[in-house]
């Protein structure tokens, strides 16, 4: 951390959503010495067991403070996570679809970041955390390097950021060129055990995984690949 | 609208308000033929009463939807509109601060702009109108025309729009470089009576203007330069 300045810790905003990529993030943060705030949604998901997922995880990773914010994309509609179009099931990853999934649910991210640059201001964080990453970036428009550098520029003109000479904001996403096998490496190598997390889209109402939606399918391979690597970061 | 295709109206989302400059904006937005989405924020504001004035103005300018999407903004804070922070009164303009004002919320037109691209998406509509203009942009950096610009970038990354070949998302800001009184005289060129619209940053529970906020010190000066322009748009 050679850019931290003298004035002492610095503050970053941590997108929670319960599941091992923003969990991972958020031990990230906190390795990095950042003071974190982290920041979960309630949207109208079908998985809204996830949050509890993120309490616990913000509690077990000592995240410096947590919120919920409710965001009520129902009326919005258009995805099946929020919607009532049925999650899409495989038996296996070979049998993941090409193009957008029915699960992206439109402007998602973008909304959140939104939310986040917002209590970033606030709170005067300098640095958002969001875990974006390679597999999802396949079929999730708003997940692709291009939109998150785009946001961060646009997040520079949106705020007083932009206005007062202050330090710009900027948008950490470090997991974005990593498998979800090395995902779960760097997890664990910080302490994070995967299991303290929930993919699923489309949970029981206890947060047991289905097992055949995209999340779970991706998890289990980046899991198997991941024993098979060894252990070590 | 010569840009218009042969397959018939198309769809603008329109942020409406219920302020002044919002519904020209709709009215606008009808003039040139959209078939028009209106959305309002409640978003725990001070001036709720805004939301009614809102509803009232889709009906009488013939919106072909309205929406009211709830969004706190309450757990962020940081403005006079949503926090126990006074808004600032003044006896006249003259006595207007410089900087940004105490009344600015926080990322409030980039989180509004990502419900409303949310929306267009959902819709299939490929305009979004916003009523920002110049005299907030000098006090809002979230009304700066770079900003609006920026925004429409990062939508079309944060999309279907920019994933296949689709048309281009595009940020509508038709207010940006007129004054109050040129809004006024527009508003009513297209049927609107400015006295339908409240601007009012702290008006009472009914809906009466303070008089000496901003919002209310501009209108005034606008109103009054807009009657001594003469009839006529």
């Amino acid at each position: 951390m050679s850019t931290v300045k003298s004035e002492g810790p610095r503050s970053a905003v941590v997108l929670l959503s319960g599941g091992l990529d923003s969990a991972t993030c958020l031990a990230i943060a906190k390795s990095q010495g950042y003071i974190t705030h982290a920041v979960s949604f309630d949207y109208g998901q079908r998985h809204r067991i996830e949050l509890h997922f993120a309490a616990r995880l913000a509690e077990r990773l000592q995240a410096d403070s947590h919120r919920v914010l409710r965001v009520d994309l129902r009326p919005i509609g258009g995805s099946s996570l929020t919607d009532d179009i049925p999650v899409p099931k495989h038996r296996s990853v070979d049998e993941l679809g090409t193009g957008i999934p029915s699960t992206y649910v439109p402007a998602r991210n973008t909304i959140f970041l939104s939310y986040g640059l917002a209590l970033a201001e606030v709170l005067g964080a300098h640095r958002l955390f969001i875990g974006v990453n390679a597999l999802d970036y396949s079929g999730y428009p708003d997940c692709r390097p291009e939109f998150i550098a785009s946001f961060e520029r646009m997040a520079n003109l949106a705020t007083r950021a932009g206005t007062e000479g202050a330090e710009p904001f900027k948008i950490e996403a470090p997991l974005q060129h990593l498998s979800k096998a090395e995902i779960i490496r760097k997890a664990r190598s910080l302490g994070l055990d995967p299991e303290w997390t929930l993919s699923c889209y489309d949970p029981s109402p206890e947060g047991s995984p289905c097992g055949a939606c995209d999340a779970c399918l991706l998890r289990a391979k980046g899991l198997s690949e991941a024993d098979a690597m060894g252990t070590g970061a």
